[in-house]
């Protein structure tokens, strides 16, 4: 048996199953198009269980397709570790965003295993469900079932925009499985990922150790004017509101000068009737606001929702507001994030505390269990998109922090 | 025969046909859906040309389908009046916007023939062809064509977006007439027209003696910024679209601030991805500037066009900006507009000068004769609208003053 300290991941290995996985719906330019329930990730499923079996793990697939596999400890009776992430991904995705956090999951338990290193606790690797939510909402499925968040029916229920559900989009692929999806006693859960943005980058550190995710809240905004003549309607008989919603872009974008710590954006943003000659009578958007602080978070919204009604009584048009979603912030256990920092820090790596400003399948694990991730680089901070990109030296180091870590945990009585 | 001074149109006559007109391709809400060329046009022209030759008019199609109705004068070899306007409409468009003007002509010379009036040269009313220029670009075609300034067999290539061409179409519903399309020597041009916004109705008078038409450019212009994750790009890393668009947007509306009689609109405007949670890495937008000074019409392009240049270089985006189209201001003949106020005058009425901001066919006839336009009231401004409306006794109205300017352009030597 190799001594604990010498077990490091191998990462030609590990790129190879990364790049193999990414052939399985890859697009023209270097990304990856993979959407839940679609054929693509019925094939990238398959092979991901062949793999797991070629680890020698014992795979079980559960009710809301979430594929497990476990490695056994000395005491099995013990809560277990579990490490994963997901391995659908947006229509014009890349090749890391879950599919690393996957498949270095795997990467730590084929290394534990061909080294016959033994753990108190079990160690379970987790492919989550729909992650992304991009053909079937809400994102988080798989993992809002497992953590009780989400109702397995409604989830089931759930349909993409061409009417099918869910559920039996699922039995379609062969991976709606017998196992039942509930909360279940785990020691903790740790999740690798690629940062998404250009922090780590920036702050030139190889790893980032996650601290918790922020809070975020939607808002869809009606804003109601009237459609008239671009020529014959003096500029001020107009009720236009484009204009309204323009300088709602505005405030959006200013309202971080104020409050600290926000991050805010107008990204959906659709104009009727749209046409040329026609002073626009109706516009829809939507803000983004997130905060590691909900107070701070709720404060954008009130103060949102105010100027937007000044704004729009301004120009004599009527606005409405919707709050659409509204997840509160996550911390991450104290304890857990400590286990990543040593880990990284035993390993000579240069880390750096960070706060996710994505969501992720931790957040709905963190209901359930201890939990923390482990962040590295984005090259120049790109994601969602096809040239997502991170050196295969910071997915290595990555990849060695989540076996450190998981050791530590797994040995923990 | 009657003394020209009691000449005077028959309103409920008028009525029947505009709303016997309106019938033909009625929407839910009292609009009309009648586009150039579809079968509902086809019906609308087969039903005038009907109502012209009950009148006693000579009637002849020509190449473009301009359907053309003849009251011959004392001495026919003179250049003739014409009078008129088009029967297409805006996809929900009202019962008004072109039809009285053509209606109106009808009732003019409905009410010459029953008097038994005899003019020195002869009257035309014409029913021009793809005025509104929805269903096939560019508008005002038939009148385009009729003037010289658009090319027939350009015309006929024109495809509408299911790729049928303007030419077939054409000859599809019968309406490809054998006469050429092309200048001939008219004595002047007159059109009847509901003002499509809200100036009359503001000044409680009843005809607006129409001067000239408004300049037109219409700009489009693309920004490209960078799409990130709403959420794990930092504020001071992002290359948002939308902030400069937005900014765009209301220096467009406050244009008009500085530059005296400009109207200005942005009408058109599309964000990509438009996803609630992408940073927008692409708006695609237009810009519609009207003024009848056209010195300051190019003042405003080229200070729009430094502006967004500067305001993407701000946000770290690139702008590209195409001029898509630009149409001169056009002053109606003195002489012409004279005649139309003096029957206003001598009607009693109360009228006022206005400038029109939308383009019509009467633009095009004004490249080959003497042209002037009337104006009525439009109920709250609306038009390409549903509920586009105008009081009867205000139709009456107009009516009248082109039966009298007609009657004194008609009898001029």
């Amino acid at each position: 048996m190799f001594d604990r300290r010498d077990l490091r991941v191998n990462i030609s290995r590990m790129k190879k199953n990364i790049l193999d996985l990414a052939s399985i719906g890859a697009t023209p330019h270097g990304g990856v198009s993979r959407l839940a329930l679609t054929n693509e990730d019925k094939i990238a499923r398959q092979t991901l269980v062949s793999w797991m079996k070629e680890t020698g793990l014992e795979v079980i697939v559960d009710q809301m397709g979430n594929m497990r596999g476990r490695h056994e400890g000395k005491n099995p009776s013990l809560p277990p570790i579990v490490i994963g992430s997901h391995i659908d991904t947006q229509p014009f995705g890349g090749k890391f965003d879950g599919a690393y956090g996957v498949l270095g999951a795997l990467e730590v338990l084929r290394t534990i295993a061909e080294n016959k290193t033994m753990t108190t606790r079990s160690i379970e690797i987790f492919a989550w469900t729909n992650e992304e939510g991009t053909r079937f909402q809400p994102a988080m499925m798989g993992s809002g079932v497992f953590a009780g968040i989400i109702d397995l029916q409604a989830a089931y229920k759930s349909e993409d925009k061409h009417g099918k559900r869910f559920g039996e989009e699922l039995e379609g692929i062969g991976f709606k499985g017998e196992i039942v999806c509930q909360p279940r006693k785990l020691h903790a859960y740790l999740e690798l990922h690629i940062e998404q943005g250009p922090i780590l980058e920036k702050q030139h550190v190889q790893i980032g150790v996650v601290q918790g995710i922020v809070g975020i809240a939607w808002l869809m905004v009606t804003v109601k004017g009237e459609p008239n003549h671009s020529g014959s309607t003096p500029m001020d008989s107009r009720k236009d509101a484009l204009v309204v919603a323009a300088n709602a872009v505005r405030m959006v974008r200013n309202a971080p000068l104020k409050i600290k710590g926000l991050a805010a954006t107008v990204g959906s943003f659709d104009v009727y009737p749209n046409s040329i000659n026609i002073i626009p009578g109706k516009v829809v958007f939507t803000i983004d606001f997130r905060c590691f602080n909900d107070e701070r978070l709720d404060d954008a919204i009130t103060v949102a929702k105010e100027e937007i009604m000044s704004m729009a009584t301004q120009e004599k048009c009527e606005a409405s507001i919707e709050l659409l979603e509204r997840f509160h912030h996550v911390d991450f256990a104290k304890k857990t994030v400590r286990v990543v920092e040593k880990s990284a820090s035993k390993l000579g790596l240069r880390y750096s505390p960070i706060i996710s400003g994505a969501g992720h399948d931790a957040q709905c694990l963190n209901k359930i269990c201890d939990t923390a991730m482990i962040f590295v680089p984005s090259r120049r901070g790109r994601s969602h998109c096809e040239d997502e990109d991170t050196d295969w030296e910071d997915l290595e180091s990555g990849a060695n922090v989540l076996l450190e870590s998981t050791l530590t945990l797994a040995n923990e009585t």
